[in-house]
């Protein structure tokens, strides 16, 4: 809804974020409504960028953490607003580039999104009335970030030497041939289970982080061991 | 405004607030639009209380902040958010009763009511575009409140539904497994080279806790890019 992306860019320059990214919007893009409803937040900031699709949205992201109300049927660290807002801060020093990925208000995000995230954050609220919009919890996490401000320490670190970070869009070509071989090998037991065992699987590598080194190993591990199949 | 009343309902019960008392609202009460904006607040919390003057709204209160976005001529201590709430929570552990105070939205609070309050909090915000509406304002300190109950919670947690974390031995047989699969592939380069590389895919799966039925998955993944392999 326009109304709600102009309550985000809002909620988002109160705490001094300005690159939105908006993954295909209901209502297209420019929109009236989103302007009225940031009251003059889009004159302080860049154009928001459009994209299709997340991984589009993502490509040049290191580390991404997506909101969600609903627990998933996926393996994939859950973190709270502060420990998140510490996280993405930490790696911002360490020049990764971060991003807070928020579903539709209505649907929240599709499990094949979260399944390309880093990890999850679940703000807690009271369980017998839980209902945050959209511009709400975009403007918890941006306090939170905020309030990071001026900490540089992350809690674990985890050291790479000289390989840097994978960038999303090199992670998901590996998962694009991992997950066409595995079609060639008859891997997906069912086209109804497929989409679940492709999230099981990406949950798997998105939370550990791979390096780009990392991943050029993982592509030779996928050659040698489709090697004796013929034409490869 | 009704629709600001129904926006501090909805946001004090996301967090567990229930305690609202009005003073002399500018469009009586009860009110349709505030009941609107609530989306069924109201019904899970007691009846807002109804005050003439903020003297009597808070009367039976020890301890008060009011939230200011301008500063003040006064000398009264300012709070952040978070030490605010920290204040609060820790005063009504000493059965004090405690008041968070939010003037209209337009207006902002009267220096007689400011007047009338222990302390006062500011929530830091980008100077160049500082717009909370009031639900905003309510959001993030009863956010930071909600912060102060109960510390029990992993910061980060990973939820891993009915499987659980594998076991040391499931993990070397996998590893001993696409080792020897890889060594058939004529993966590693030479045998000094080997260690290393071997500790590097290892190291890939291991930081990412695995659970029992990821490794059986991995299982199956192996299974499916060596199916074409004779014998297999």
């Amino acid at each position: 809804m326009g109304e709600n992306i102009g309550a985000c860019a809002r909620a988002m320059l109160n705490f001094d974020l300005t690159d939105l990214r908006l993954v295909n919007p209901r209502d297209g893009w420019p929109n009236q409504r989103a302007i009225d409803m940031a009251v003059g937040a889009f004159d302080k900031m860049p154009e928001p960028r459009l994209f299709e699709t997340l991984d589009q949205a993502i490509a040049n992201c290191h580390f991404t953490l997506a909101t969600t109300a609903r627990t998933r049927d996926m393996v994939k660290p859950v973190f709270t607003p502060k420990a998140a807002a510490r996280e993405l801060t930490a790696r911002a020093h360490q020049s990764q580039k971060t991003a807070l990925i928020f579903g539709a208000e209505r649907t929240g995000l599709h499990n094949k999104d979260a399944a390309l995230c880093s990890g999850l954050i679940t703000i807690p609220t009271n369980p017998d009335f839980s209902s945050l919009n959209l511009g709400q919890a975009v403007l918890l996490m941006a306090y939170e970030l905020h309030q990071q401000s001026g900490t540089e320490t992350l809690d674990v670190t985890l050291p790479t030497g000289d390989s840097a970070p994978v960038e999303q869009a090199r992670l998901q070509e590996f998962f694009e041939r991992l997950e066409t071989e595995l079609e060639n090998g008859h891997f997906f037991r069912s086209p109804e289970l497929k989409p679940g065992m492709v999230n099981n699987i990406r949950s798997m590598f998105t939370r550990s982080d791979l390096t780009d080194q990392e991943v050029r190993t993982l592509h030779g591990v996928i050659s040698a061991l489709i090697g004796n199949k013929a034409g490869k």
